[in-house]
């Protein structure tokens, strides 16, 4: 009953074990390695079109890296009020930018509204020095509540992005679990919507640590080998990463433990919707549930083990949670079983 | 026969073990999980007294954060002219302490000479705004070119660091080899010396990518958390790194590796000793022999599968290597047999 | 009829004429003359205090050397949400901290409100290192839309800033204009209060560049003479701003051109008062006043040569404009003149 | 017989007249006013060509700027070792550059040997990580010990530079000096050898405080304007540095005022050679002379009130100082009279 995040479980066995095939014997380091470049090869073919790949330590890493690469003095980036990369990064994303500012921007949903985008874009006319100048816009895909951009919603950030001549930025920490949920391709979710560079995530959905900045156009990335390097993300023993990502994608195993977290995700909505007790925030499409709870039982689940973080409600729901409830994240993963959520379930709902 | 760096070995059997062995199962997150806490407690044990320490990706992580905890405006570090921080970290350094310099000192066999540094620390003098103040000193152990700080060459820099009241930083990617060549303990060779801050090098020992900042006094550290994360070296599922520790310490793994390591160097270098076609170019301590071999037979050598670079030879050398000769660096690992040595001697020596 | 700005004026001539009076001869640069150093004394006067001060050449650069001096990793400052320093300086601040955060902080009046400030201080719990960390409360005395805070709302700040161990810094760009309002001393606008650095703005008021960094707590400003030449704001003929400062300073010249702007201001706000066409958007208490004022009377007064900016209506003053009016900052400074008020009154009021 | 600075003479009165006729009425700020217009057009006429002109405050400022415009990631710059950018700036072009590294170039006479530079360029192999990129090559024209490169040595530097496809920067702080020994034009000691961005300097040759960075080429100053705002260098009143300009430029007054301090030094080395007690370290061709004087000579200099620095010796002068002797360096200005060099040669020469 561990819904804590989907980085408090280990890594899949199956990754583990890519791992353990590519353990031994000596390989070029620092991403020289032949699995490298198989690796780098297979991202070719997931996105369907020739990228650039760039393995790095975190999440953090790759959007802060990702940010850096289309750096300006003075520079301004646009991202969901909720995003990770302006509420949990502890500031990186301004230190690998030498300062860039991030602009917090709201709507619902945890996704980005265009008007609202539209609306502080025009805080930053062109050449107005004293304001500074825009440089990109971010979007995270699955986002922090556990929604996601459809299609057409990226499209309408896209254009303005185009409108702009801003690049734009996928956080894709659970990029996974928002493919499975829309069931298109990597393709279809990035580049052919006018996605420029993307934080590609797989510690979440069951590896050790593999994360990888993808530029759709490797002409973009010219610089991005010494940013990573004076960034201290190169790895010397780079092939660590390469097998778990060897691991991730053979027989499409990361769809499928995506698939398995979101469902579930799902299997907890449901259990709440039938319930009297409890109920959802909102609608999840991913691997991220948050339910109103009773506080005395989230205590008493609590005190079974079952482990979850309380959460603060956006305003969208104020006015809406009672004085004796709690609303809760209940993130799922790879290694959540049925029996976790129906344990729990029986707990609160 | 590959003698490309210590990097080109994969991990050692016993720490893949640990990792595989903390693999499953759900443990808490960003550092906070009972292996991590246990970890901690085992460096206390280590150096014999109470540390901070901190888990970061890469060497070059771990020595930028190591003068970032140190940072002052218009900073100056000092370190040897082939030191790591100032050759080979493409300027993380510098990018991590938003510009303070390091200052290159010369000395003999790859070791500060305390005559000039002190003759360097003149050009700053206290309060002089124009030329930045001094902020930290930084030594290698064991250096770049495979030679160690004795216990009293530890203490000549370290006097010097107490008499400018600076931190006294040490750059230990290599740090057990250095251990075990000098048979003292980990404490006798780090703050028992006046060592302040460690950069604790496990990856090049055997491990996949396990680094760990060193604090021998943890109220240094008190900003060490935001730097760390904030310099995106925060790891979700930190535990992957603390695994890897548990296999490196338990039984003295560590030592063993290092021993080994050193010990091919040294049946390499006898090989040397022994040859009348290539030579040491100087007396390596631990597992970085350099020899001075004919480039007939390094290619000879590369055409039958070895695999080593040639070095830029130190001034000292001027004059000593002949036309028809090149200089090669040769680095073992815990991975290097007999037979690799044996086979490599036979086509240059 | 120049209301675009204060510093649209050039130089009060008796500022001019202290400037010419200490133009020949030689002396020591970088700050150390005897008139820098007599300057110093004067600062202590007018402070009643010991203060340390350091001339640079701009408001932005007194704003960022102070937030830098109290730099953190992965620090957040506080600020108004129409703070100087997070509207107009293109992310100097942020830059001058390597990406410290500023955090907009609502209130009326352009003031800070203290319950917000609390309510944004919560979000980042001690340790809880994925938010950053809390660095500085910045408020801007007299603030940016002309009001001024009252001695009770600076303690009221102050208040929180202690219980928050954290240093209080006032922008005061426009410090005389707000000093000659309250009719208190320097000392009571600020120490006395709790504000622990102060810039301390002359340009605006009469100077042609004039700027000061006071540090109320010598002890705090140790490294500001290294912040201060590494921000390329050490100026080798440090006297022509000392110079600058004699004349401000001299029989009080400062505080009676404040007087004369605040009350140019004020004639401006009593026409607006009595007109029937146009109208005050709010108070001013210094020398901004914002006008509400017809289109066409604004299109008809810049085609006789007023000139003066469109302002972005604040949120509370949604739909109280009319369609055919327009929000407009008015500045007055040291050169306005009766007539210039009058004039451009008849034109719109 | 003040020799301390040319920083420790005032304003020459024609441009503080200058100033002064400029000082009233209302002007557009942030450079926007007719004058800074007209000042402008004045350096496209200066440089026979159009460039971008931005006025700065110091000197470090410009030279740190021009380093920022051509900022790469990992970048390294390449000086003389005794550059002002690599001595006497407390850091600040690496600040401003988010740490990019300045590499010390040998060379005789304070000017880069074309030969070492290339030696050094090497260490920097295209593509290789570690070691980072080069991003521009720095010449210092007058030179740190007065000094002058010829059009050709200017044209071995750019040689190079345009060979590495490296951008050419001219440190010309004292760029006055050397153009009237040199007796070319402007453009044919910068553009027309393949000097890229100037940093030029007025303030030691006449001026308060006018600083301005021209670049030959505006396409690669399109981020400079928001560079700038962001340094905190973008100034309010910014016509008091253009009108110190307008004074500068009028009647060729800077040729003049550089001319009179070149003859003051060469009237002091003419002084040197004909004494037995004292004598030139070497020969200086613009408004600096190092002197090797009898220490008890400028101690007696010194109680009669000449002020000077005593400068270390490089290294081509080991063994050349004799015991009793020491090496001083006398830097003469616009404002040195006859009577100041010779009182000075009397008690020394």
């Amino acid at each position: 009953m561990i819904f804590s995040s989907d980085n408090w479980a280990g890594v899949h066995p199956r990754i583990a074990e890519a791992l353990h095939r590519n353990s031994d014997g000596f390989a070029a380091s620092y991403g020289a390695s032949d699995l490298d470049k198989e690796i780098e090869a297979k991202f070719n073919e997931v996105f369907e079109r020739e990228v650039a790949v760039f393995f790095v330590g975190t999440g953090t890493a790759a959007n802060s890296l990702a940010l850096a690469s289309v750096n300006r003095p003075g520079g301004v980036s646009f991202c969901h009020r909720e995003a990770h990369v302006i509420e949990d990064e502890c500031g990186a994303p301004e230190f690998f930018t030498h300062g860039a500012r991030l602009v917090p921007v709201d709507g619902g949903n945890g996704k980005i509204d265009p008007d609202e985008l539209r609306s502080e874009l025009k805080r930053f006319p062109p050449g107005f020095v004293h304001a500074g100048q825009p440089m990109a816009i971010s979007i995270t895909q699955a986002t922090e509540i556990g929604t996601v951009y459809a299609p057409e919603e990226i499209d309408a950030i896209a254009e303005i992005a185009k409108a702009h001549a801003l690049p734009l930025h996928m956080d894709g920490a659970r990029f996974a679990n928002a493919l499975v949920e829309l069931d298109v391709t990597p393709a279809e979710m990035t580049w052919k919507r006018g996605v420029d560079v993307l934080s590609f995530g797989a510690t979440k959905n069951g590896c050790w640590c593999a994360e990888a900045l993808v530029f759709m156009d490797p002409e973009k990335a010219r610089d991005l080998p010494f940013i990573r390097k004076r960034a201290a993300q190169l790895f010397s023993k780079s092939r660590f990463i390469a097998a778990q990502f060897h691991g991730y994608f053979e027989d499409d195993l990361w769809l499928d433990l995506a698939r398995h977290s979101n469902a579930m995700a799902a299997r907890l909505q449901d259990g709440l919707k039938s319930s009297n007790r409890a109920r959802a925030g909102w609608t999840s499409q991913t691997n991220e549930v948050f339910a109103i709870v009773r506080k005395a039982d989230a205590e008493a689940a609590r005190a079974k083990g079952a482990a979850f973080y309380d959460w603060t409600p956006p305003r969208a729901l104020n006015g809406m949670i009672a004085e004796d409830e709690v609303l809760t994240r209940l993130v799922t993963s790879f290694a959540t079983r049925d029996e976790d959520v129906d344990g729990f379930l029986e707990l609160v709902a």
